[in-house]
């Protein structure tokens, strides 16, 4: 199952993309949830009720992609370092010493958070922020969608929780991940997390072992399969749960492969002008141009 | 001003605390804010309303305090290190070493964030995730609530855009906070960020010059001048907003002084039956049991 939110005509809507992405069925929610996008339908499903009644297919290039989840329950989580490649990159850039990051394979996850506000659709720009960074880098990063909340899930119990997949760029200003210590600001810039296409169900995407691709302006630049993962995502949603209750519609990015921009010398970050296309097996493609 | 959120025989409700402390008046507020406590109205307030309608005051000690935002719009903004005399405790702890933040005085503001739903109200205990982690510590921090939101907020300006002032202690889980790397989990266990007394307006309390004070079963631990903050109210709002848009009821816990528990040798933890008392100048008292 793939649950889209769009804009038809400027009115919002969440619906069920079909097997052809061709056409997409509106679900009947409550108004209340206008701008929450495919949040509500989770929770829902989430807590073991049927899905809506559905309308008539509306043609899928006539509607608006928005974010799946526009405005997510809180921060999305984040983990830093999950790929055995990239976190080699990431200790060769310069950008941390093996003290300030846990070395170059990092013992224990590393988690921190995007604020919900920095999420945008599918070719909404991210834009620079002029005078503040020039080193905005990014980061293709299949995405955990929560479905059953819970806390202290034990690994072996852990996919019971996970409703399915989505894709994020996890947009980074290098200089302030940097500079400020904790990844958090430099991770939460506004406009700083495209997400979509659309949430895809567990059964039509192995999060275990999918490949994760990314291209600037056609370039190939990020091409992995999440078996590199260091922290699969049974260990992410254990780990995270141990202490933290878990919410239907929870995020949990879960770190990007080798080839960001930092990782050339001299690094290659974003500019106006350019696009970033990401693609997911099983999902599909987010395209966002910078601006 | 203060404003608190209470519940009377169970009914959420909203209103101003008398100067003298004894009662409060409850504020009509929409039936829908039931559960986001004083957002609502700092929202409405900030948004340039007047203040709506008060009912008949009811004796405070007739009402259960709970926390005035008891789910704030996003995860709360944390500043780590903040204070020169906590720096150099935290360093001298062995906790970091100085390549992993920044050395003993940090050259930027250091954020990280906890979740939402860690917050607990006055009296509600925090709980110590038994099996997960023992090395809980107490942090007493002055929190800024935003009134009015906004982008790119320069210095001289920044204390337009603060409504006023709350307390939190920003409990952590040391082991977790130094394994995991990035701060945000060992922060955001469930009943991590005990919250009140209450929201206390700009005008009655200065959060540049007040003081600090933390006991835990009646023994003095922090005891601090905001003075003594690196970087001081106006800087903290003027680097968050830079490239993150602020909205009314952000949070930003302004960091902790000397005297945490890893600063001991040996350290020493909260445990069941502790009681941690914070007390901060021109706002009040906030007191959580340890279960």
């Amino acid at each position: 199952m793939k649950i889209a939110a769009y804009l038809d005509n400027g009115r919002p809507g969440v619906g069920l993309v079909s097997a052809d992405l061709q056409s997409i069925r509106p679900v009947e929610l409550p108004a209340t949830a206008a701008g929450l996008g495919a949040l509500p339908l989770i929770e829902l499903l989430a807590a073991g009720g049927a899905m809506p009644a559905t309308g008539q297919p509306v043609a899928l290039d006539t509607v608006r992609l928005t974010a799946p989840l526009p405005r997510p329950r809180r921060n999305l989580f984040c983990v830093g370092k999950n790929y055995h490649a990239h976190a080699r990159e990431f200790a060769g850039s310069g950008f941390d010493s093996s003290a300030k990051t846990g070395g170059d394979i990092p013992s224990h996850p590393i988690i921190f958070t995007k604020v919900p506000e920095s999420v945008i659709g599918p070719g909404d720009p991210i834009v620079i922020p002029q005078g503040v960074s020039s080193a905005i880098d990014y980061e293709a990063e299949l995405t955990v969608v929560i479905g059953r909340g819970g806390k202290g899930i034990r690994r072996e119990d852990a996919m019971k929780h996970v409703w399915g997949y989505t894709i994020i760029n996890d947009v980074t200003a290098r200089d302030w991940q940097s500079r400020h210590h904790q990844w958090h600001m430099g991770k939460s810039f506004d406009s700083f997390c495209p997400m979509g296409p659309w949430l895809v169900s567990a059964d039509e995407c192995d999060g275990t072992d999918t490949t994760v691709r990314l291209w600037v302006n056609g370039e190939p630049r990020q091409n992995a399969g999440t078996i590199d993962f260091i922290f699969d995502v049974p260990a992410l949603v254990e780990t995270l749960s141990a202490g933290i209750t878990l919410y239907p519609g929870d995020l949990i990015a879960t770190g990007t492969p080798v080839g960001v921009g930092i990782g050339f010398n001299p690094p290659r970050y974003l500019k106006t002008g350019d696009v970033v296309k990401i693609e997911i097996g099983g999902i599909g493609t987010l395209e966002n141009p910078v601006r």
